[in-house]
């Protein structure tokens, strides 16, 4: 697998709730916003065209666990790892830390699909390019 | 003008922030979620076919006043008025109360607009047959 | 342990995504607004003051499983099932359905925490009397 | 007035509707969020402690008109001008452009409040030396 992806997020006003704390879900969003980041670096994308064909990576399974508050104000730094590259899917591990003091990890799994006029979303191989550039390789 | 139209709404959790409050963007939320009620009371959409064509309501224009806060499990009352309706636009304004006592007021302003394949969004004129349903006569 | 507790959810447009089915995010906080519905149901509360102290139910571990999307304007069931009551935490399991049809499967493992004045958030043994009206024996 | 402050930011796929475009519920986030970071250029916070007091600014008007849609990857660059200090209150007003095309317009107008321990949030005259911050005099 490839070196780590990291990015880094602030914790905004509008992520906190009545806890004074980020609201969990928003774990969710950084999740998705940091693999959209990772995925343009590699030339995918988790929704659009690729090589001349409407595919996305809708979620099948998702999870977070949670070590440490954060506040607003707070950097957030992301790290974004592919952890598997199955036939079908794509799992990738986030490790969300604070000053290097663990506050969360989190993982999704997602299925590459094509977009059949007609037949809506079918799940498909994910091709050789693609894994090639999901591995960094 | 018709009745107005009225549903109610709990704040939830995830509507707070860290101000121990109802985020300001909760009552936007909150305003479509009572309009697209209001519609369908109607027998219209916000988004979806109508008379068999693709319709839409996209929104130009957006506000609201805010007078007292609302905190976690406190129950408001959304009460819908059809304020105005143009040639392509309608404006609906939207009361909020708590037992009676003010909480803010909206606004929206939306367009009608119809699909059109290759063209994208077409503002269109309101059809005399919409108009009746949204003036409830 | 007790019946399930069940409630539905309306699909809002504020829920989609340009994929055109409900955002993974909303499922959280369906989730949430059914534990909150739950919680108060038993006389309970997700975060506030119980037998004169404040307490709250920060979460530490979320996941959820997707099996089929849902639509603007679709009416799904949220079925609330405590799952295991350990000394100091919670688990739910949350099954999603819409007409009897499977749509997502989430879990939420919370703490019972009290407040304790300068020192924050302390996990504490979940009482007897909770306990009971978890269990609704 | 001092110069705009200006910030950029990325529409997430978190940010679309079934329409494929930013939900306008997006764009007051935004523009808190470009409030949030203007502020921090001035040393001042939209809520926290200044100069040892708990201060905030709970929002009591926000509005914003739409002239063209963004779509999933765009971005947009947001303006922020401090239109009009009066005694307690503050109204910015956000221009949002993508490669110099209007976007959108908004403004919020908030209260500067003073949290005053066992009466909640108390209107405050703006004092001079915030009032120079936010002129960037």
């Amino acid at each position: 697998m490839a070196d780590a992806f990291r990015c880094t997020r602030q914790v905004e006003f509008n992520d906190t709730d009545m806890a004074g704390i980020a609201h969990f879900t928003a774990f969710f969003r950084w999740m998705e916003e940091a693999e959209t980041a990772f995925l343009r670096t590699r030339g995918l994308t988790v929704l659009g065209v690729w090589q001349g064909e409407k595919v996305s990576l809708p979620r099948v399974s998702v999870a977070c666990d949670f070590a440490n508050p954060v506040r607003f104000g707070d950097v957030v730094t992301i790290q974004v790892v592919v952890e598997k590259i199955g036939r079908t899917s794509l799992s990738y591990v986030f490790e969300f830390t604070k000053d290097e003091q663990p506050i969360a990890r989190g993982r999704i799994t997602a299925v590459f699909c094509q977009n059949v006029a007609g037949e809506g979303l079918k799940a498909r191989e994910i091709p050789a390019a693609m894994r090639e550039l999901l591995q960094g390789s």
